[in-house]
């Protein structure tokens, strides 16, 4: 088995997605895919940059991470491919790679541009289907990345992209929401070890525009009806959520919206 | 090959789903999962205990079954692995897995608990990923399932959820909507035994609040436009549909609407 | 491995196209199977065609695609199996299949009816589960064509369709959106072949309701910010687009709609 993992802003409304499974299958009929997401919002790089960070090391060792959020399609940005100790990682050069990069230790950064593995003609829309997937299938074959291409040296020279970190000040722990899932709990960038490392053992405030939240739920069992709690996702992030209902229809908040933790005796 | 179905209510707007399948291969590389929905209305437990009933079956025996509707996850309702003459069932004892289990011949009831097999740190919003995938997983490698956990006797010691079922009295068969498809079918727990056994050769009517059918069709296309007609479906049950049209649009019901028929002649 | 492609309207909401794929291992363990989509619109035949003729190629040779969108099921249209040089095709007599084949050389064309190969009971409204996903799973255990029923002759046999063209006269190419993706991007029934045949190396417009765009973009990013241009996209076809944005929402078009090339010096 060679695992190939997918994910893109594609949709699934769309033959996009099943065709970029079809044409790695024709180059290596042994390759097997796991769609991680197929619905990034439409060329929402920091979103799948975020996701991607969050989800590739639940893959196994050497799974090829095929990433296709791609808004420069056609124009000059790079095309890459990068081993790391455990991974692989194939993608535009928008950033949408880098986060995850940060994590790993890099092997090799090699810009993908050896026409000889492209699917012809090559269309200036859809690289996935010309360009990257078949890069992915090729490499899932055993060939050789610098057969792929020219290699690019290190982190440097690839586009960085930081996701929001959240801030900390001697009274104030400042995050935002970076990504609401389909349940519409609001997920924060506040780590579970920074607000443990700024709270300590002293009470808190977790603050939403008007609303504040006293504690921390274990579960969304626990959390009263109706009312907006907070607890520590499957990311280890903080999240905003309503027990068996949505915290964002509740709230009618969006993405990029502040949410802080302040100590309640300062 | 060993083959794992997913029954979630993840949706596939976030990468949750992935997830599952990531876990599962990085534990069992051989392992093969199909998704027979990841669209379960959020945390509807007696939808996805339908679904599983009506479906479980078409799978290869030996199959396990991954359920993951589970609004309890993190508080202390109980981690279920359950084996059956012909298949296995994983999921929270919230009695989503309870319709089909009382088809099948049980031969084991294992609360799952050994944190061996959990993956860590587990959180408290997505055991799918930290305790149930893994735990089907360690099954498909052939892993002895008195590893996960301890017995616990036998149906009498899970929860029941118990499916709405067609009442019939001398006079009437009432029964009511209990699923509604993405083309807007109506689908009720009105067996086509039940009816057959009914309405016998009498003439009869489906009464669907003021609507009133004289026949069942035996497909969509021998319906008249834009009229609500009767058939059996895929499932074994009736089903109130709008040829190529949808009957929910048409007469805008929910699940839960009364459907009856009576005879005419009584 | 024998790789099937699945191509329906059965959405992904409900647990159609899941079982498909069960009924498939059931009988081939070793099947394989791709979704190229579940999301062609209810009933849409002649889209469904549009989205084969331009995928099926991607796929490897020896594929079997399986199409399932039937408003007939249940009726007396007839239930295909046709070979071609490259692939295998498996779905309803409704034209849904024409196009495609038109591209290959025809080996045979089987009318399936073997009972001993449906699954029992057959229902009158999911022959995709009970005849065609059995049909295709027979097929890819190496059953012979002619034990699933009748040849049938040649493609003068079976239902046509015809997907719409684009007219070219002596002062302009006449075509029309066939098909919108989830991006909003408008895709006609232009060819670039067509398109350069007729404009040569003269100035010409593009017509689209009351817009005019006069030159085509090598891809999206080098078009300007909220205003719709033109490209060929990667089926070949002349689409109309707006950058990070949605051309259906910027036009409130749909398919059907008329778009023309004029030559400006005529």
């Amino acid at each position: 088995m060679k695992l190939i993992s997918l994910l893109t802003d594609f949709g699934t409304q769309d033959c996009f997605a099943g065709l970029l499974k079809a044409v790695i299958l024709k180059i290596n009929p042994n390759a097997e895919t796991v769609s991680l997401s197929h619905n990034i919002r439409p060329q929402a790089v920091s979103e799948a940059a975020f996701i991607l960070e969050r989800s590739f090391q639940y893959f196994p060792y050497g799974t090829i991470h095929l990433v296709v959020v791609d808004p420069g399609v056609g124009s000059r940005r790079k095309k890459l491919l990068i081993e790391t100790e455990n991974y692989s990682f194939i993608g535009p050069d928008n950033g949408v790679l880098y986060p995850a990069l940060k994590k790993e230790k890099i092997k090799r950064i090699i810009k993908i541009e050896n026409k000889k593995y492209f699917l012809q003609p090559v269309s200036n829309t859809f690289h996935g289907r010309d360009i990257f997937a078949p890069a992915a299938a090729y490499l899932s074959l055993g060939k050789d990345p610098h057969s792929l291409g020219k290699p690019l040296g290190n982190l440097d020279k690839i586009k960085k992209l930081d996701l929001p970190e959240a801030f900390m000040s001697k009274n104030k722990l400042k995050g935002e929401i970076i990504y609401i899932d389909s349940f519409g709990n609001l997920i924060t960038n506040i780590s579970k070890a920074s607000f443990e490392r700024f709270t300590g053992n002293s009470p808190f405030q977790v603050l939403i525009r008007d609303k504040k939240i006293n504690k921390i739920s274990s579960n969304y069992l626990q959390a009263k009806q109706d009312t907006p709690c907070a607890l520590f996702n499957s990311f280890g992030n903080l999240e905003i959520a309503v027990k068996k209902g949505s915290a964002q229809k509740a709230l009618s908040l969006n993405t990029g919206e502040t949410v802080q933790v302040i100590l309640k005796n300062s």
